[in-house]
């Protein structure tokens, strides 16, 4: 959704089953915004859930597919995060999907325990309606 | 993972499972972006499939809640984008979970037609590797 710096995600909208293009090619039309991020959404490959979501740089994203092992970038800290360096809850990669408009990506993860810095197993835990907020979850260790 | 305007959410990690917060609290601590915005998820509620990556701002986070009907904010047109409102692709709200530090919500759906502009099921459609990025769908109508 993010104003882009070329038309390639247009030009390729129509691009036959299986056609690849070179990930170069892919890094330099990607709008990464100002700050030099895209999103990244983690979910869990056995149950499905969303797990959180997080930011990317060009480093990081570089990282992740050639390491195998999910690294964000964190703007809090303004460095690398490689996901689990603390706490030992790292997440594998097991396949990474840009979207339409490249700003967003999606990574399919193996979680070691709970992705949550709240020791939940995931980040989304509290409920929205019309009237309140209710907590769904619970740390789990 | 933005520098929230309050302790909020820092303070409820530790509330009890059920434990409520009435709305308007909710909404005044989420720490919305320079532009009053976060991200938002759009998950499929059968498959689980994440579909799309969008934004929303207070207003369309307040419709959503209260049609239980999809509402963003479109960056690019700067207006509210109720889903589906030309192409009849709407996504119908079952629940809208918020993660740990309030940047961004969770919105499992109920999908009408595909919910990609590209006609595919979802935006995620580019799998990338170390070397390619490789279409992995085509659009279904």
């Amino acid at each position: 959704m993010a104003v882009v710096n070329s038309t390639f995600f247009s030009d390729i909208e129509q691009g036959q089953l299986g056609q690849h293009y070179d990930l170069t090619t892919i890094m330099d039309a990607i709008p990464w915004n100002s700050d030099g991020l895209i999103s990244a959404i983690a979910q869990d490959i056995h149950s499905k859930d969303v797990l959180m979501l997080a930011w990317i740089n060009r480093d990081a994203l570089l990282e992740t597919l050639n390491t195998g092992q999910i690294c964000y970038w964190s703007r809090s800290r303004q460095r690398l995060w490689r996901k689990g360096e603390s706490s030992g809850h790292r997440q594998k990669l097991i396949e990474a999907r840009l979207d339409c408009d490249g700003d967003s990506i999606l990574f399919l993860v193996e979680q070691a325990g709970p992705a949550c810095h709240t020791n939940r197993p995931n980040c989304f835990y509290l409920r929205l309606n019309k009237q309140h907020a209710t907590i769904l979850t619970q740390p789990i260790i």
